[in-house]
């Protein structure tokens, strides 16, 4: 049942306040109503209608989107690994409950199967309700939905056999404090790595941070990553409600040869026209960092 | 005097709140001490000191630089223009009394003339206290400080003779609100146009604005300069303190067959040990837009 308040929520505004992850500073928007709040078995998940960016997926206080600008993040985690395989037909997506990633993949016609593993259950109930335009994807037949922790399905997923594996996989979790903090360690990259059917495989994860928030954490991740993936590239997304504005992500791809910053394939027109964010430039560009942060990422 | 409080600062957290400017949303920091706070002349002044980003100036309750993260406004609102130059020699620079655009052109050797016109002799004073290592170029014998009214010097400026003219013009205003209001119409565009030396001049203005935050203004904004300058073009830099996360620049040139979005020459060996941002990658890069608002203002 939705409350009439939330701690995060002061004065009508909800606040981004998380000494762990933005200390001294936060993103606020204010609140039109709270639509939702529970506990889940998982996490603290809240919902509310804001007054200028739609309705708002919070959990354990940190914002997962909004609907007005959700695309810029959905659209390059997608979008970037799918335009980097020749020839994409399996994708398996860990986390992202909300619909949104898979919204995006139902994008690409030539995609032959698509799971999404989501530990939480509430968190889609919540989305086909609150984010309808996120989730309106999870019903469509070529998409499977596991009910489980994306750890142990990647554990059995890593020993199937060869054909069965997969082209893309797409780490859409939220935050390392929580339920997803097994998804920032090397273990977790060795699953994904040994769960890709090929070299021209490609994988992506959201690191929760960016280059102004915590670099020294982006500089072990990828380090973490690099241990695994000899082909390991930060990119990032701009995102205005998350805060800092921008997103890290990283790629990684098997083929030590492999240019991750171009991608394979150009959208065709159809597939262009359903595309509000990505083009191949602004693919290219997220891998341009400032000086500082390329020499610390990538020197 | 530095005051205990500011309208500006509830419970500790100064909050960018601002239904003009930023409807629904905010960015805020946490204030370890007011530092100075007094309304000049021409507008309300501010300097904290942030727990996390150093000292910051705000004016009429808008964030104007943080210590941590103004190198990413400075080098990318000068180096666009000077590297697009292929030999600049005489530069104006409108508003941008803290200091900050000055200490980066003094990164260019071969510049000989640097102008600054700022109408609050209150922002430079401040920056030389507060703000040291932005304002420390302030006093380099190739600067001259003109107090009084960007607009009207540069009407001035307009009908010299040509030799008198500049190579680059930077206008680093404060937002349309306030004292910078003038610096956002045709007329502006207009003597920026009749002040620069040749073809191969550039202009470059910060728009106050982003895609996200308000981009009819924009398509309002690039359409005036269209007006005056054929080829105007919109680009971005990444500013994690500036709400959204990102802040618009409209460069212009008189040439109709410039690009833009190449720098016509790249930093030396010396001068990019003294870039932590700018790089001719990043150049290219802040002009690529997401597809919705790329269709908006480039086409």
């Amino acid at each position: 049942m939705a409350e009439q308040t939330h701690p995060t929520i002061v004065d009508g505004w909800f606040r981004e306040i998380n000494d762990t992850c933005f200390p001294g500073q936060a993103f606020t928007l204010k609140v039109d109503r709270i639509l939702y709040h529970a506990r889940s078995e998982f996490q603290d998940i809240l919902v509310f209608k804001s007054t200028h960016y739609g309705n708002v997926l919070v959990l354990d206080g940190i914002v997962q989107c909004t609907e007005r600008d959700e695309f810029a993040y959905q659209e390059m985690i997608t979008h970037i690994p799918l335009y980097l395989h020749t020839d994409p037909k399996k994708v398996l997506v860990i986390g992202g409950g909300d619909g949104g990633v898979i919204r995006e993949l139902l994008k690409h016609q030539q995609l032959a199967e698509i799971t999404l593993v989501e530990i939480d259950e509430t968190v889609i109930r919540l989305a086909r309700e609150y984010l309808p335009g996120m989730a309106r994807g999870l019903d469509d037949p070529r998409v499977q939905v596991k009910l489980c922790d994306g750890f142990e399905f990647l554990r059995k997923a890593s020993s199937a056999e060869q054909s069965e594996k997969y082209d893309v996989i797409i780490t859409d979790s939220s935050d390392p404090e929580g339920p997803a903090e097994a998804f920032f360690q090397e273990r977790y990259f060795r699953l994904l790595k040994d769960a890709l059917r090929d070299d021209n495989s490609v994988v992506i994860a959201q690191t929760s941070e960016n280059v102004w928030l915590n670099i020294k954490y982006l500089e072990d991740l990828t380090a973490t990553a690099k241990k695994v993936f000899p082909n390991t590239r930060y990119c990032n997304t701009m995102v205005p409600t998350y805060t800092s504005g921008q997103l890290g992500l990283i790629v990684c791809s098997p083929d030590a040869s492999k240019d991750l910053t171009t991608p394979a394939r150009t959208p065709t027109a159809q597939e262009d026209e359903n595309l509000k964010y990505y083009n191949p430039e602004i693919h290219h560009a997220s891998f341009v960092l400032p000086n500082w942060a390329d020499q610390l990422l990538n020197n």
